[in-house]
């Protein structure tokens, strides 16, 4: 189901959370990371023509929190990532096994597994293709 | 139940999104933003003493996304917002009520709703209390 038939079908009485969207510049850098790396599937790709951008939707489910890349096929200037935007936040069963496989794929692992608080899970934190940090939190306990 | 409970409850198998986070300044003006406005309930407040850093969570509920505002205690430099941190993106039942309700809070509505391409559903753009471009999408249909 692609996204714009999803929010169709959604015909809800409450209200959800849909996406985050990230600007980035290379898309085939970001499925990269996205989809090889992390395992998000592609759900959707938009072009959308008169505004001369792409825009792709990816997720682990339909349903359960979209990650929205827009890329602007003109735009040059470099992007920022902070402040402002802090981070977004995936959930890992198994955090040291996919860290080794983003490392093996060169991908900048800026904070290994510690807990930040105490009580909370171990979380680190990578840089995708297009510099945005991104924390990747263990999920299974044992 | 509080976040950092509720990610050792999840004991997952599968990866899954958790949260995005953004910068804010006041967290009054975020939390009247967020829940006054929105509707968002606030699941947890998390006082960092040793980073001097305030975590906040919202959400619709629980597990279904969550939105952390992250207030840094001493920081005084302006946020940025575009390029990079694009949007975040809500659903709502009624577009046009949280518009007008939005709208006498003084909240700045960007965009009306209008239907960016064929098959969309109507979608707002409006600022949060930081100046952050978040996305308001009809999801109830007739």
């Amino acid at each position: 189901m692609d996204y714009k038939s999803w929010i169709f079908a959604l015909n809800a009485d409450k209200p959800r959370f849909l996406h985050t969207a990230l600007r980035v510049r290379n898309i085939d850098a970001a499925l990269r990371f996205y989809v090889d790396g992390l395992g998000l599937m592609l759900f959707d790709r938009i072009e959308i023509e008169h505004l001369r951008v792409t825009a792709l939707f990816l997720g682990f489910e339909v349903g359960a929190g979209f990650l929205e890349l827009v890329c602007y096929w003109d735009t040059d200037a470099p992007y920022t990532h902070r402040p402002g935007y802090n981070h977004a936040a995936i959930g890992v069963p198994n955090l040291n096994a996919i860290l080794d496989k983003l490392e093996a794929m060169g991908v900048e692992i800026t904070s290994r597994p510690s807990v930040s608080i105490q009580g909370a899970a171990p979380a680190a934190f990578v840089k995708d293709a297009d510099g945005y940090a991104l924390e990747l939190v263990q999920i299974r306990n044992g």
